[in-house]
Order: structure tokens, then C-alpha cells, then sequence
């Protein structure tokens, strides 16, 4: 069959040619990857198409379960990607697009990612990472030493200590969140005379052997949904994870969180840990700290803060005290492609004491061998990307009074949206910024004056029709592609507690000026004309008619 | 303070340049990048050192644990890169490093990587992924079509159904092992009559429920030990990770896997899963995988399949017939960073049933919301980059053919090496190649002559000295940086089942000829003559003398 034997002849030097001769510079993706480097933004403004189709047209591109039995070739390859998925992607790097946590990344990180995918390095182990290896122990240092402050000789005796490390690279916050909540567990049920500790007896010998019922973890409700799922994994139960209430600035209520702590203790149930948070996600507040810091001294529980957003508010002079008593913590969580402006999937766990991670530490045969200084040994995950790489390329170009100015400006700009939410008569500001993220909603002037006339039923009624405006509301802006919010469901305090739909704005890309600003309110008060959401402002009005002159009858 | 005030505005300038001015083609970065564009193979081969130096010497330039205060310049900084991380990373491409998973990169890889990062998706959600989320399902409904064979209209049905979805992408194997049996251990403890299931209950409830003392894991001994944390993590206890003996050829014995399922119904502990392993990770073998089907099903447990390296044999009509059995299992593990050759950071998990995943179901007020397509509802990370796009890319430009032409190599590779191992007198071969991967010894000729004859004690000491031989080969050849195997720790049937340190190889980068593998064996050979090794190699020929020549004296 020397026609076959041609035909695979000829396979295997296409195979050979796609590991070693790379793509010429006039081939399609030679172009398309010209002009990323030339101008990114460029790129992005020109691929991506504005207009959103619907989920149901894109999938219909990408709905064959067929691996293709043929090679394709690149080219043919590279316009189906131009056309089909960078047309329908989201361009988070645009300034309108404010409703999302992922900003516009500097530009030096696209160049820079490539060397790091270029060199392929995997983190579990020296081996294969070599110099990477210290490069992630430097910049965990670095980080820890932005959040505790320790000295000179302290990082000198642990940054490369081979048998502890000062946190774990992550491939997010979640995974973060998780591993200080492993850590926390596998502390609390230590090994202890004839007890051989949690990590290998399992959660109900733990228990028995503490003599209680259940261990909780405590959080504000404006906690994060991935402690959801880290109950779930460490065998807790969503049952224990206990979210207290918020005051009226999102904040936990200490009073409430020693009251639930109390009748955890009469119901037999250990406190794991209390959890605060350095930023939420859908408002940007901070938890007290301190407060909760002393709280968690008292009850001899691990103290853990969710920085995943708020954390390079560290880098500020005049804004890291809104984070004062996160040096108590003895762990924290740190997103670096969220405020460190790296690309999506790099996280980092910080541990105040250096020998935390023990608790999890774990062994094999052919890598993480007892004495080596391979990082896997104590992360979640195993092997892992040279990510490091562009933490630590943003801590050094950007310096920390770089990030000091993106993080003053965004603050900045978050109070000025506030001022011109606060000052238009159809918004109502849902949640004062603390940080940069602040919610709001369209609230029309009529609606807003007849609140204070209306009975609660009435109020009831308004709100639930400005739920259904809010929420069209930032579905239509979404759909037409030039600017974007995000929305939630919040409890408002000037609305009796009541959970409501408000939009929210995250304010980190640098690029984001006053004017954007203003057309986001503007697109949203034009938007509300269409033929969409008239109906439900009819609805409004005519409450608003009734609260202004109140049927007498008995109806 | 007009000069402050300068100082500021000179700042604020620089830090908008670096969101909104590319790199110059002509600046140091700049340089780097188009080298790596026009031969991203020579770039490495011109700037990793071969030569190690020490980690500690490494470490010096990564000591400090202070962010600079100060931005440093691009230019300057991708010198530091170039001199101190490039420099000292690990060639990880190189075709003469075969001792770990990590190959060589198709070159259309490294644009495509950029487009992604350019692109900065977010795949949690599809309100910043969009296309990305319709691809990302196709990519995990292609392989789960690779394992499971399912007919078209079961893929129209699900594949992109918003309640469900086909499996995870993770960050690797480890997170992709964990998510399966976080879902195996919700669906055996699911909400049945007044419980309410071990995700809002925890662990403890969960067994009194189901009244058993206890879950448990089982695997071969060569089971990954990524399950040794799932099993901490998840509650369950290392001491219920029950490591099967494994035959002659590091498959899990069946024989004793029954054994340990009835002792552990006898000890009212349930079988939580079985784990088969596709390709262990230290020696590519592969467990009766139908075998351990039946045992499945017969005890009603979850079958998880770990194929995070032979996977990819099922694209090989000649080979795939090795994984027989894992169309059965109830989830799968495969890792796109090694046989789909794909950059650092991508792992998969398919579930045979489509709605497995409602086990571990999540959502949060502001995404993930009931209803939405948002893929991060089941998975369990968070926040993920758009890796799916580059196993796309492979399974669209390679094709399935080609993939079976690179598995096809490998294991005609791993075959061609055992060859020559078998082959030389000096080296010995201690696991048979079943997929691409091998192990095997050096033992000088007069060793292998003497062990017959040796009596139980002097096999042992000849052991203990062969494993320290290795131990510094090993170390040694990695140093001098030309070529790289690893190593492990093995129990070797031919030696009465002793624990041994073994030579570990790993033949997946298509670049690596016959003649590289001659040269590491040569290399080799010329190593152990040097003067680190030379002590020992005395020490064998002594014992090698006493058992020629037994002494008859009554010592």
C-alpha cells in the first residue's frame, strides 16, 4: 500500500513541521500576532464585534462533539478563531466596561506572558522550574511583607526555607480561600497524643476527638460564594458556614458575630475560623478587622481575610489604613490578575506564621522528596505555571507607588461616580464606595418622591417593578456592546433591609475617565426609552399616581 | 510643593504609558519577543544556561522581600529576566530531557497563548467570556466524546444544556482528580428523605445517615498523590486511602482489591470510589480498567479513571484498545498540558452521566445565577482563563490523526529505549514500557552476574549501594545539563518485590531521536566513572569479589 504509507509519510512531516518551524510572519496568525504586539488595544477595538448576538447563535459555532479526524491548517484555523471567537468575546480591557473585575493589563505583561509560555516551566517541583522556583518564594515574601510588615532577619531565615513556605500561588482566590481554610482545619484537629491528626483520621475521629459536634466557619452574608464550596469540600457542611449579618455599610456586625458565636458554643460547635472581608465583591467594603481580629484571639480560632480584591489597597499611603488589623490575619487571600493586573488565573495565599502550611504538607516518590525545596509540597494544586513571573514583573516595573496611584485613582474615581450617581434625579446610590466598587440603581425622580408617601405594600410594589427596570436595564446595555455594568441582589438599608437588584460598578482599569462615566448614566437613562422597559415605567407611574392621591374607597 | 506635584504628574504619566503604549519593536523587550516569534526553539537553546548552578546561588538574586518602591524600567528589567530567570530555567523542550511530562510546544501555541492573554476572558461567567463558554463546552464534549462514544443526539441534548455540564476544566490533574470525587463522595451522600445531603450537612451527619463508620478511596500503590490530598481535604482521612499491592507490572491486583473491599464492608467502612489508573504517573502502566468496572458496580461505587497522561491513547486506533474499560468509568481525568501539548495550566474532568455535576452545584446573587450558562456554577475553581481556546486549537490543527501519529511515537519510542536497555550490559530494565514511559537502572555488567549467586543479605547490600549509584547519577546528569531523566522509589518484582531507586524516563516530545537516546546512555556511562560516583562503584566490586570468592571462615 504505498499510497498509505505516502499519506503517513506525509502526516509526519506536518507533524515535525508544527514543533520546529515556526509560523511565518505574512501566514495569518504571523499578522494576527503582529498586530497584538503592534497595538493590543487596536486589536481588541477592531476583532471584537460591539453588538451582542445571543448565546444560542454563538453556540451553534461551536457545537460539533467531533475531535476533526484531519489536521486543519493553521491559517484556515487562525480566521475561524478571528471570526468566530474574538468577534464574540468580551472585551474586558475596554474602559466602559465597568461592571467586572477584570481591567485592561499593561503592556508589558502580553510580550512577558510569552516568554513564561515559552519556557513551559511547572512550579510543583525545582526540577522543572529551577530558578522560578525562588522567584515564587521571592514574591510570596514580598507580599507577605506588604501585609505583615515583618523584618529583615524573618524573611532572611524563611523566604527560601526548604522545609516551609510563606503562602501558595494559586490558580485564583477560590482556590486561596480554600487552602487557608484547609490549613485552619488541619491546625485545629493537629495531631495530639494518640490522635494522628485530621488529614489522616478523617472529620469524625477529629471531632470526637475535640469532644464537639461540628466546626463553623463565620462571614458576613457579603462573603464570598467560594467559602460556600470550601464547607462543602472540607466536610463542614453548608449548614456551619455561618453568615452573620452587615450594618448598614455591608460591614459584619461584631455584636451579631459574638452573639453567633456564643450559641455555636452552646450547641457544641468549634469555631474553625472567622473570615473578613478586605473589599466584597459586590460593594467593595471592608470588614472591621481589628474588631474581628480580637474576636477571634478570644474564641482561639484562625483568622482568615478575604483580600482577593482589596488588597493591593496596601500600596496606598493615604488608603491602606481602610485595611488596618489585616496584619493580624494569619492568613490572607490576594487575586494578582485582579489589582495586581496580571492575566487572569494567579492568586496567592499569604500565612503569618511560616510553618502554617505543615499542616498540609505532603510527600512522593519521584518529586516533593522530604528536604527539597520543591514548592508543590504545600500548595492545593500540583504542577503549575511560571505565573509568579508576572507578579513580580508588575511589583517591579509598576513599584509600589505605581500601584499606589492606581490604586488612589480608582478610589478617586469611585467617589466621583458616587457624586454624579448622588446628583442625577433617576439614580439612587445603593452602597457608598469604600474602595472602588459602589452599587446603584435607576430609580426614577417621581418613584424616588413618592416613597416617602407610600405604604409599605406600596413600597413593596415600587420596588419589585424596579427590580424588573434594573435588571432589563443592564441586560439591554450588555446586549448593545458599549459600555457595561454588572448587577446583584443587595439588602439596602434605606429600604427597610429589603433585598433589592441595583447595579454594580468596579472602577480599576486606569482608563476609565469622567466622561465614560457620564455616557454609562446617559446610555442607561436612553436605554430605559426603549420599547423594553416603557411598559414597566408605566407600571411605575401609575403607583406613583395612586400614592399622590389615594383611592377613599374601601377597596 | 511644586516639585512634589512634578514628581506626581510624572508618575501618573508614566503608569497611562504602560496601559497605552506598546513596547517598541526596537526596545529590549521588544527584541526578545520578536526572537522568541521567529525561533522560540533557538531562543531557548541561546539563553538557558546548560551548566546548573547551585539553588543557592540562584536564590541570591531573589532574596529581597521588598517591593521596589520606585517603577524600574521595561528595558531594565527584561535584562534582569533574560540574565537571571531565562537564564536559569529549565529547558524543558529540550529532546534530551525525557524525565518529566512536560514536552516540546507545537510552535502555533505561543501566538495563540497571546491572543488569549491579549483577550483576558474570564470563564467563571459568561458576561466575561461569552464565546468562550459555548467553546469551552464543546472542548469538554469532544473528549468526553473521545471516552464515551455517546451518540449525537445525547451530545445535542447536553452539550450546551445551562443546568449541566460535561465535566471541568481545571488547572490540572490535581484540582480535575479532586472535583471528581468531591462529586462521587455529594452523590453517595445525597439528599434523601430528612437529609439533606453532605454538601449543607457535613461529613459526620453524612455517615450517620447512610450508618457507616466511614468512607474510603481505593487505588494501586502507584496511584497519584494528588488523591492523598483529596482524601485529606474532603474529610475522609488518609487512612482511608486504601493503596492496593500491585502485579508484576504495576497494575492494581485485583485479587487484593477484593480482599480490601470486603474487610472494609466487615469494618462498616463504604467504598467511596475506585480509582484505575491510565498511565501511572512513574511508570505508565495501565489497571485492568473493566476489571475494576465490575468491582465497581458490584459494590455500587463511583469508578473514577485517572488518565491524566494516557488519555490521549484513545486518539490511537492501535493503542487505544490499552484503556479498554474506561468508557465505563464514571468520571475521567485527563490533563491537556501533556499529551495534548498544551502550555502549563489546563486539566480536565468528564463525567459519563451529564448531571453528575448537580452534586456539587453553586450560585451566587451577582453571577452563576440559576438558569445562566455560566460554567463556573460547576466547577471547582473560580475565576479561570481561557486555556479551553488552546485545546481547541490542538484538536482542530493536529486532528485526531495527528495525535495518534504523536502517541504512536511515543510508545514506539519507549519501546526502541527498552531495547536498548535490554540490550546493554550495564544498565537494567525495572518496568516494561505499556504506554511511553519506562524505568530502569544502571547496574555495572558484574553486578547483574553476581546477584544469582549473592545470598538474600549481599542482594541486599548491593541494592542499597545501586540506589545510591543512581540517586547520584541522576543528580549528576541534571547538573551538567545536556540531558535530564528522573527518578523515582519502585518495588521491583525481579528483585523479591523490593522498594529500589530507579531511572524514570518519559518519551513524549517527538523531537527525541534514537540517537538522543543513545547519547543519555552514553552519557551516562561516562558519568558514573566520574569521581563522585567512582566510591561506590568500588564499594559493589568488593561484594562482588566476596560472593565469587565466599569466604568459608564461620564470621
Amino acid at each position: 500500500m504505498p499510497k498509505n504509507r505516502e499519506a503517513a509519510r506525509a502526516n509526519l512531516e506536518n507533524l515535525y513541521r508544527i514543533f520546529t518551524i515556526p509560523e511565518a510572519p505574512e501566514s495569518t496568525l504571523g499578522r494576527v500576532d503582529q498586530a497584538i504586539t503592534d497595538d493590543v488595544a487596536g486589536f481588541l477595538q477592531t476583532h471584537i464585534v460591539a453588538l451582542e448576538r445571543s448565546i444560542e447563535e454563538i453556540e451553534a459555532d461551536f457545537s460539533s462533539p467531533c475531535i476533526p479526524e484531519e489536521p486543519t491548517y493553521v491559517s484556515e484555523y487562525t480566521d475561524f478563531v478571528k471570526e468566530k471567537l474574538v468577534a464574540q468575546s468580551v472585551h474586558t480591557a475596554a474602559p466602559g466596561f465597568i461592571g467586572h473585575m477584570t481591567s485592561a493589563l499593561p503592556y508589558f505583561m502580553l510580550p512577558l506572558s510569552r516568554i513564561m509560555t515559552a519556557l513551559n516551566q511547572n512550579t510543583v517541583k525545582v526540577e522543572t522550574s529551577k530558578a522560578f522556583t525562588p522567584l515564587e518564594r521571592q514574591v510570596l515574601a514580598m507580599l507577605h511583607r506588604l501585609i505583615y510588615s515583618c523584618d529583615a532577619p524573618f524573611y532572611n531565615r524563611w523566604i527560601h526555607d526548604s522545609r516551609h513556605a510563606l503562602g501558595a500561588f494559586c490558580s485564583g482566590g477560590t482556590i486561596a480561600n480554600l487552602t487557608a481554610l484547609w490549613v485552619a482545619r488541619n491546625r485545629l484537629f493537629a495531631p495530639q497524643g494518640s490522635f494522628r491528626g485530621i488529614a489522616q483520621e478523617g472529620m469524625v475521629r477529629a471531632l470526637r476527638h475535640l469532644d464537639c459536634d461540628g466546626v463553623a466557619l463565620l462571614v458576613s452574608r457579603r462573603g464570598h460564594y467560594s467559602l460556600g464550596k470550601a464547607v462543602d469540600l472540607l466536610g463542614i457542611g453548608r449548614d456551619n458556614l455561618i453568615l452573620v449579618e452587615t450594618d448598614s455599610r455591608n460591614r459584619i456586625d461584631v455584636g451579631e458575630l459574638e452573639r453567633e458565636l456564643k450559641r455555636l458554643r452552646q450547641e457544641r460547635i468549634r469555631p474553625l475560623a472567622l473570615v473578613g472581608i478586605a473589599g466584597t465583591t459586590e460593594t467593595g467594603n471592608v470588614d472591621p478587622l481589628s474588631q474581628m481580629a480580637d474576636l477571634a484571639a478570644e474564641h482561639g480560632c484562625h483568622f482568615h481575610v478575604d483580600a482577593a480584591w482589596g488588597g493591593p489597597t496596601l500600596f496606598s499611603e493615604k488608603n491602606r489604613h481602610l485595611l488596618a488589623g489585616i496584619e493580624r490575619a494569619d492568613s490572607v487571600t490576594i487575586d494578582a490578575h485582579k489589582q495586581l493586573y496580571v492575566p487572569m488565573g494567579a492568586g496567592m495565599v499569604l500565612f503569618k506564621d511560616p510553618t502554617a502550611q505543615t499542616a498540609i504538607e505532603h510527600h512522593a516518590a519521584y518529586i516533593l522528596r522530604h528536604g527539597s525545596k520543591d514548592l508543590g509540597s504545600h500548595t492545593l494544586e500540583g504542577s503549575r505555571p511560571g505565573k509568579a513571573m508576572l507578579v513580580h514583573a508588575g511589583l517591579s516595573i509598576i513599584g509600589r507607588k505605581g500601584y499606589e496611584l492606581l490604586i488612589d485613582l480608582g478610589i478617586e474615581r469611585a467617589r466621583t461616580f458616587a457624586a454624579m450617581v448622588r446628583q442625577h434625579p433617576n439614580f439612587e446610590l445603593t452602597s457608598e464606595p469604600e474602595l472602588n466598587i459602589l452599587t446603584y440603581r435607576f430609580v426614577p425622580e417621581a418613584v424616588q418622591q413618592s416613597f416617602p408617601h407610600a405604604t409599605p405594600e406600596q413600597a413593596r410594589q415600587l420596588n419589585t417593578l424596579l427590580d424588573q427596570l434594573n435588571q432589563l436595564l443592564q441586560k439591554e446595555q450588555r446586549e448593545a456592546g458599549k459600555t457595561f455594568v454588572s448587577r446583584t441582589r443587595l439588602r439596602v438599608a434605606d429600604h427597610s433591609g429589603e433585598e433589592l437588584t441595583v447595579l454594580r460598578v468596579v472602577l480599576a482599569n486606569p482608563l476609565t475617565t469622567a466622561a465614560i462615566l457620564e455616557a454609562v448614566l446617559a446610555e442607561q437613562c436612553e436605554l430605559v426609552r426603549g420599547e423594553e422597559i416603557a411598559p414597566v415605567l408605566c407600571q411605575l407611574e401609575q403607583i406613583c399616581a395612586a400614592i399622590a392621591s389615594p383611592c377613599s374607597c374601601a377597596c
